[in-house]
């Protein structure tokens, strides 16, 4: 008899006779002739449960193995169940241990804090919570790449070991072979086995610039790196992004795509997610789904920089950060744009040049560029993007003014001279989207072994 | 008027009136009275052919800018095509020049070596051949995912950072954020990063273990790190790979699956890819759809290491490297297997336990481990598994025979400890998979930016 999964058992609507189930006990209650064991094989956050009746031959040596955490192989009917909280479950006609689980498992079933569950990374994808937040996060992220797909864009591997960085900025990671006093020695760098000096990403969208030259429309989804030390709630060392980059296109398209793109991805979830979504509702967040359903209806309000500064230094609020046109918007700032004013997501667009990289299209007002940010209640900023400089002359000064120099950059510098084209993109962190669609408030929750200051266990 | 996608207008199958096209000058070809422009997207192999009337307001001030790389955007009719070649073509209305490309564009119409185009990896893929390769590698990539979401396994993002090695053996490239003398100095792991040594990852596969006991099938798809100095056309120092696992899978569970995904993927390669496989099979291997036709419709042999090393030593042929049991195979020898003796592609399993890593499952004869290879034509290896030892005490056993110190598996060692279960899994090279779907012979021409020795270049 085949295996079914325990996802297919509970959700099939004919009578399915006599079924194979493989799992592993999350509870077990035991009244006089009967034991009721919760079996979960991870297809779902539901567990089947299984009247294993006390008369069957094995009951007795089986017994002291049941333990949650054990697994077990059982066959049996499925039937209408009797008792609340199911539909259906499985009169035992065999049972078989797998492998058993001791007493002293970690996961026995009380409330755990997320501090220790995350010492035992290993284990946790097997509670409700990590559950749930996992499968969303696989969700999304198979949502993500159909969303771009179905749309034409080309999907591109954007080198994750780099001699340039993106960003003229980030604190990057170095990657090397060499070893000891070696590292340091006269002409290492040479040694080294890219014979130069290698870094760990921060962003594959200089290279996406270069493929959606020649495709008009790719897209990125790849781990990068920050060396930054930074121990929040929201930073980690290693995490994914996405980075679309579209040829022929504004920043009015830019946005337009990133906020299709956050509406199609929640509405995904809500429609593939129900049953996590609402294990997340109940016992992280209890506005979720209200948000969630915000999100994906209501149109997403738009405001430039300069009228953000405006509301925000008319609101009336006292901010840790003072509110100055020119210097970077805070996660409080951020925050209160979303949350208090547009009561939703919002896109701020047309930053100061001068708090913006180099790549960013100069707007002829001379002293803005187009860029966009879209921030997102209970989140704040989720993308960042812009139109790039596709002028070859305001580019190479914009460089100059970075302090940046061309010879590094070469191979960026001649998609403006051979056919450029107005082109613009942004990056989606995969991690931030999982902590808006799950109301996770820590980053390390919803990756599965985080990165961060001192930690690389796993 | 809306841009349209040139691949929609080449299949379209209704009239469509004037629409409004944006893309790459490949060549041009005057009339005395035309101008016939092939334009490029990016969004399909296929030029779209626009005739523009030289008696357009316009057209001599244009002429000198319409060179090939030039980016255009183009409105007009289309209309059914007189020439041969196509099957429609544009009337050009309108003709705006975007971006020139000057006569020093270095991809003018003519043959350049492969060589030389590495050089310019940013530029290629507005060749026709790494046009096809990457719009395949984009369209592998998600038939990679659609077949794992539909069959419900939870994609899981494994850490790329690590400070465990799973293979126990591969050279492994350091990440670090000392610097220079710094690196060296007494106590400096403490000082890292993450207060310890930490590599860019082989494989994710023991960290995917620990998901697969919790969620039953599990699937990863990132980036895997070899600093080998080995400068082969079938080695790169970054390169993508599939790593599935299953719980309750024994061996020939996951000779299955293996089988039906490299299936699967040709399959959909071939009815989604038509046009760029056909280019590939005029352009790069002219035996490639016929291999690729034989691959997704024969059954794939079955043959156990031993009686591999049997078909070999008996097969009359002169082989570089002994054949002994014991040893492993190598490529010539998996080459024999598949090209000349399955004639297609055969899983060799069970293979001296030796030769394999710590966490294979021992099998009951003492001295073979349930592994297998999948080796394909012209390739040889593409798939790498095993069903991993599930039973504590022999996998503790294997650890001290290879040397290993349980510590530092304490969490891997827990799989078993606590409800253990058969599972079993494997390693999908990506670009291998590239290389046989698109004929193309060097991973340095499947990979947008390649990493090999001494080049990190872009």
């Amino acid at each position: 008899m085949q295996r079914m999964r325990i996802k297919e058992v509970l959700a099939s609507e004919t009578p399915l006779g006599e079924v194979r189930i493989q799992g592993w006990i999350r509870t077990r209650r035991d009244s006089k002739t009967f034991s009721f064991l919760e079996i979960n094989d991870g297809s779902c956050l539901g567990c089947l449960q299984a009247v294993y009746d006390a008369t069957l031959p094995g009951y007795a040596e089986n017994l002291s193995l049941l333990l949650t955490g054990t697994s077990v192989e059982v066959t049996g009917e499925i039937v209408r169940s009797q008792g609340k909280g199911q539909t259906r479950e499985m009169q035992v006609r065999g049972l078989q241990v797998i492998g058993a689980a001791p007493e002293t498992y970690p996961l026995q079933k009380k409330r755990h804090t997320r501090e220790f569950l995350r010492e035992i990374a290993h284990l946790r994808p097997r509670t409700n919570l990590f559950g749930a937040v996992f499968r969303i996060r696989s969700r999304l992220s198979y949502a993500i790449h159909r969303f771009f797909q179905e749309r034409g864009f080309v999907h591109v591997h954007t080198p994750i070991i780099t001699a340039s960085d993106c960003e003229g900025a980030g604190e990057m990671f170095r990657v090397t072979t060499l070893e000891g006093a070696g590292f340091a020695a006269p002409g290492a760098e040479s040694r080294d086995f890219f014979g130069k000096r290698a870094f760990l990403t921060v962003s594959g969208q200089l290279e996406g610039e270069t493929f959606a030259c020649a495709f008009s429309d790719i897209y990125t989804f790849g781990p990068t790196f920050r060396a930054e030390n930074s121990n929040t709630a929201r930073h980690a060392a290693e995490f994914w992004m996405i980075e679309p980059e579209m040829a022929f296109c504004d920043l009015t398209g830019d946005m337009e795509i990133a906020e299709t793109l956050i509406q199609e991805l929640i509405r995904d979830a809500l429609e593939h997610c129900a049953e996590d979504l609402a294990f997340c509702g109940e016992f992280v967040d209890p506005g979720l789904l209200d948000r969630l359903r915000l999100i994906a209806e209501q149109p997403f309000a738009r405001i430039s920089y300069t009228d953000a500064v405006g509301i925000l230094l008319g609101s009336g609020k006292t901010f840790e950060y003072p509110v100055v046109w020119g210097h970077h918007l805070q996660t409080e700032h951020e925050r209160y744009l979303s949350e208090e004013h547009a009561k939703g997501p919002v896109t701020i667009f047309d930053y100061p040049a001068a708090i913006k990289p180099f790549y960013m299209r100069q707007n002829e007002d001379g002293r803005t560029v187009a860029a966009m940010d879209l921030l997102v209640p209970g989140i704040g900023e989720i993308i960042g993007g812009s139109q790039r400089e596709e002028r070859l002359d305001r580019l190479t000064a914009a460089m100059q003014a970075h302090g940046l120099s061309e010879n590094d950059y070469w191979w960026y510098l001649d998609l403006r001279r051979y056919g450029t084209v107005a082109h613009a993109g942004f990056g989606l962190g995969f991690e931030r989207l999982v902590m808006l669609v799950t109301g996770v408030e820590n980053i390390r929750d919803v990756i599965p072994f985080p990165r961060t200051p001192r930690n690389a266990d796993f």
